[in-house]
């Protein structure tokens, strides 16, 4: 059996987990298909939170507590960059991090595509299921937000000087590490989306696969920047079956919720299962795994059945995983 | 009165000091024309060993015991590296050195002369004279030595059937860190000299210069790739005095008798002096400070002066610094 998974950061790679080990009991092969939007070069350095935080994760090197980066992380690299009055300075820059970014970004400079160096990157980690970056194309998210009209720009633009947007659009990073998602969100844009082609290996992996599962992560911003990639919705010809990263009204992890708010939709297991829509209306889903606390969900045209969703441990969660693949029909 | 001293890395950075106290006293104003010939491009980041050990000596951030890099400095990166298999594994590469090489890439990249991004780092370091690298362009170092012939490349060399040249060049920092200069150099080449210009600054200071001096650096990989920028040597208007690296036959510090050895030059005050020139000979120098156990040295058409040359401290070459001042007469 084949297993495709949609997957974000965090909660997917601790949702991947599951997925390896229930593909390792059934001899299946797993593909992930890694949300890129979050990706970000500072410093100079392209830096793949979500890439690295599943390779991370499923590779052992990932900080259990923190819940992102590398375990025993240090910081003397971003110190030192502070010291020289660089910037930005918000974002979470460690030693060890730095090291993937280095080999990636002068892999990139040298011409390899992002799914090589992933590949490349991958033969240290052994994460035991295949990580293909959704495109090997430049797709950021954006976040367009209220203009404080702060500095000359927006003194100028209050004095009608000049004809200043009342909004302005920075980048996902921005607005979810230093802002830590507290500046109203009026929508989010993935910029090069429109022009971007899957990477290498995707449209293989979901032709091929017996089921797509759409890991429990932030559909605004993960999974959304993953769907919005040239190609991608209209090659899901098997199953897909989601599980719902809100639980009993609450995201299970992040700030789902600042997100949700910004595209109008309810933060519950009902609002993303609408959100997601069914299949047979133009939407993405077949089935729609749900919480015991949430068993009531209904989505009009979507299986919904409920689980247990607390990703406790890899046996919780393969418990989940095995779900999922039975509301998939595999 | 102004002052510029030609330098390399450690050496250099350790005479800088004794001049700066000397100008500070004097109300004299230094400019420091530094060796980039070391410099090399790692991990895709610009490393520049000499400016860098000027700064941070200068700047009271270097390591006084191992001579070189930062006070304090940890490895992280460069073990997260070495676990990618990325190479090179040999070079010394500390995180909180990395730092700099980062903002300088940086800024590089967005198209800043060398110069400018020298005098943005130094922004922090303070060193209290102007640093200036010899030139913005890209001049490099590199040592032709024998061609082992290893590997496929050799082989077929060594069976006839390539024409394979029984010599290759490689980068200084290989030659000098990877193979401790073990390797018989036969020749250096200073690639991208010949069409080099001085750096923003550089003939400015040299025209404004009432005495030039020679920091005891490497000769042959230190100051023969500034004097080979285009332009530098017929700058030279104001007396050159150059201060001995070699005292009793051996090198200060450094591996200087392996270089003077690729020049058949003996390793002494006066195979160095020589190797300069007088300037009435078309050489380099007015006047050269050898030290007292050196006193009988003689180099044809040049003003021998001799003095105790062991900078052991901030004082002692201060002391130093005079001496050469004196022979200058200024």
């Amino acid at each position: 059996m084949h297993i495709v998974v949609l997957a974000g950061g965090i909660g997917g790679a601790k949702f991947l987990a599951g997925v390896r080990a229930v593909a390792r009991e059934s001899g299946s092969e797993v593909t992930a298909v890694v949300n890129v939007g979050d990706d970000v070069t500072l410093h100079g350095l392209r830096i793949c939170p979500d890439l690295d935080s599943v390779m991370y994760t499923l590779g052992g090197g990932a900080d259990p507590e923190r819940g992102w980066g590398r375990r025993g992380e240090t910081w003397t690299v971003k110190e030192e960059l502070t010291a020289y009055g660089a910037e930005p300075t918000w974002f979470g820059l460690g030693d060890r991090d730095l090291a993937t970014h280095l080999v990636r970004t002068r892999m990139l400079d040298a011409g390899y595509p992002l799914s090589a160096v992933t590949e490349a990157l991958c033969t240290r980690w052994q994460p035991g299921v295949r990580l293909l970056p959704a495109t090997d194309d430049r797709v950021e998210t954006h976040v367009v937000v209220e203009d404080d009209r702060s500095g000359p720009q927006g003194e100028a633009a209050r004095a009608g000087l000049v004809a200043g947007g009342s909004q302005k659009a920075i980048h996902f990073q921005e607005w979810w590490v230093r802002h830590r998602a507290a500046l109203p969100a009026k929508r989010f844009v993935f910029v090069g989306a429109e022009a971007s082609k899957p990477a290498a290996g995707v449209l293989e992996a979901l032709a091929a696969a017996d089921a797509v599962l759409v890991a429990p992560s932030n559909p605004v911003v993960s999974i959304a920047p993953i769907l919005a990639v040239g190609g991608i919705r209209d090659a899901l010809t098997a199953p897909v079956v989601g599980v719902s990263p809100i639980i009993g009204g609450a995201p299970v992890r992040g700030m789902a919720d600042k997100c949700l708010a910004a595209v109008q939709t309810e933060c519950s297991a009902a609002g993303v299962g609408g959100l997601y829509g069914a299949r047979s209306a133009g939407g993405l889903l077949d089935g729609w795994l749900v919480d015991t606390s949430d068993a009531d969900v209904t989505v009009p045209g979507v299986t919904v059945r409920s689980h247990d969703l607390w990703m406790r441990d890899e046996a919780s969660t393969a418990a989940i995983v095995r779900a999922a693949l039975e509301v998939a029909g595999v």
